[in-house]
């Protein structure tokens, strides 16, 4: 099948805006609109995924990482466009399966496909770029200050104990869930957000740079599934995977007044854990020790 | 160099805009703007270039192979997201460099490097997603009718042969001029348009199934560099770079009123040559026969 057939076939598993609003001509449309956020995420094969990840799985997670970051800032998904690398055995029914896997996301949070790019290349890869509206003000990793207290979303460290080969957890690494309700009902009630999906550790150490504060983490309040202390055996040995394992892609925020917030989320029905606070200074420290080496997870 | 140090040093070549405007955050913050475009367009090593491209000149195709698909829609170049997949031989002197070639063009088009993505692959890529905004209108391909004139806004077949090794037309294979400021000028004169990426027959298909018409192109009037003239040793050798080659990245435009948009863009001081006309029907014929076989340029 050529470029236009491989084309078709993966924009077929869309619901996709009549042209020329999206794909068909040089670029898509986008009518006027209020203040927007873009963010931009690639997989690759080999380092972020492999062939044991089904095909829907490959295209649910390069969207989902992609709308994890719009959740980050409190934002709402509108469009997205998507860059195939195509190694030469990906076939018709391949494409169509990814497709697949995508457009499932993206119907459940409104995305929608405008345009993308197909190209030959060694090693499969997909490169989206995803743009959201804003309902007033971002949230960013730079609001937060001393004093506020630091919430996750969901548990921590399922996503990397899911890397070591298949195990109850490898759904958390393939099909990972972009917290996007969270992040828009959150986004009145914090100061700072930032998306866990280089480790806890290392994601809180951005947001405690870009607002110039320090965290100290509470290991006995980080949320870990039972998935996960089954696996690990111990609460001490799941530690690490919640700490420095990445691609939970639960959101981290920080909280000025945790009672409100608390109450506001809780109504919602969303759950949010307290895992600890921010400080002045600099440096993060898990139960009052600061965190050294290596704190985030790299990909092979 | 981690992967946080090699983004310090691609984003360093940029005058980026501030965080949270640009990179810093999950997302880049867009401010509320009027109907826009988008696109998204890969370079890949082995396909799209070779190590024989200075950096410079793959930093400077991949962004100007995107605004070249601002220029087809008549739009104004705001701001772009760069992801690159970097083999593990890619120095950050590589990545200055790259980030050079890319950042004169951005500079000289007024677009703003806002967001990007950085991951390890086998092969060098990168993939870019661009926007521009729309002073009324967008030129679309299908737009055309029986009747309109066809002008290209530059001289054809010199990119296809510059790929045949290194010859005194390797600079148009590397480093292409996308036409921004043509199809900023003649959005309001022309009815439809298209950039001239894959070949000459092969974009005027594109315009014509978009525009439901068919083209008649007369051979005697594509505008042939005497460079490629010299090249091919005679008009006849150098036709089939013009009607097949690929990469021009002119514009295509069809032309209801050809006498008054010859002078408007005479006077701007734009160059348009007429190729052609658009006829009822479907197809395309080059003198009068039909055109037939391989219309475009495919990458290896």
């Amino acid at each position: 099948m050529d470029e236009f057939g491989l084309i078709d076939t993966f924009v077929a598993q869309f619901k996709v805006a009549a042209s020329p609003r999206g794909p068909g001509d040089d670029c898509a449309l986008i009518p006027r609109q209020g203040p927007s956020v873009v963010t931009t995420d690639a997989l690759v094969e080999g380092i972020h995924f492999t062939r044991q990840f089904t095909f829907e799985d490959i295209g649910h997670k390069a969207l989902a990482v992609n709308l994890s970051d719009l959740a980050s800032m409190g934002a709402k998904p509108t469009w997205f466009t998507v860059a195939l690398g195509l190694p030469e055995d990906l076939t018709a029914t391949h494409l169509k399966k990814l497709g697949r896997g995508m457009s499932a996301l993206a119907k459940a949070h409104g995305a929608e496909l405008v345009g993308g790019n197909v190209t030959r290349s060694s090693q499969l890869s997909i490169t989206i770029t995803a743009s959201g509206t804003l309902d007033g003000k971002p949230l960013l990793r730079s609001g937060a200050r001393p004093g506020d207290a630091l919430y996750v979303s969901g548990p921590l460290g399922d996503a990397a104990a899911g890397l070591e080969g298949l195990n109850p957890l490898t759904p958390a690494q393939r099909r990972p869930t972009p917290h996007l309700a969270f992040g828009q009902h959150a986004r009145r009630l914090c100061s700072a957000a930032i998306d866990v999906s280089d480790g806890l550790a290392q994601d809180l150490t951005h947001l405690c740079r870009a607002s110039r504060v320090a965290a100290e983490l509470d290991s006995a309040a980080l949320p870990l599934s039972d998935a996960l202390l089954d696996y690990a055996g111990s609460r001490r040995s799941a530690l690490p995977y919640a700490l420095t394992g990445g691609e939970d892609y639960v959101l981290l925020v920080a909280v000025r007044r945790p009672r409100a917030f608390e109450a506001a989320m809780a109504k919602a029905g969303f759950a949010a854990e307290q895992i600890g606070w921010l400080r002045s200074g600099t440096g993060v420290k898990l139960d009052g020790v600061p965190m050294r080496g290596r704190l985030g997870f790299k990909h092979r």
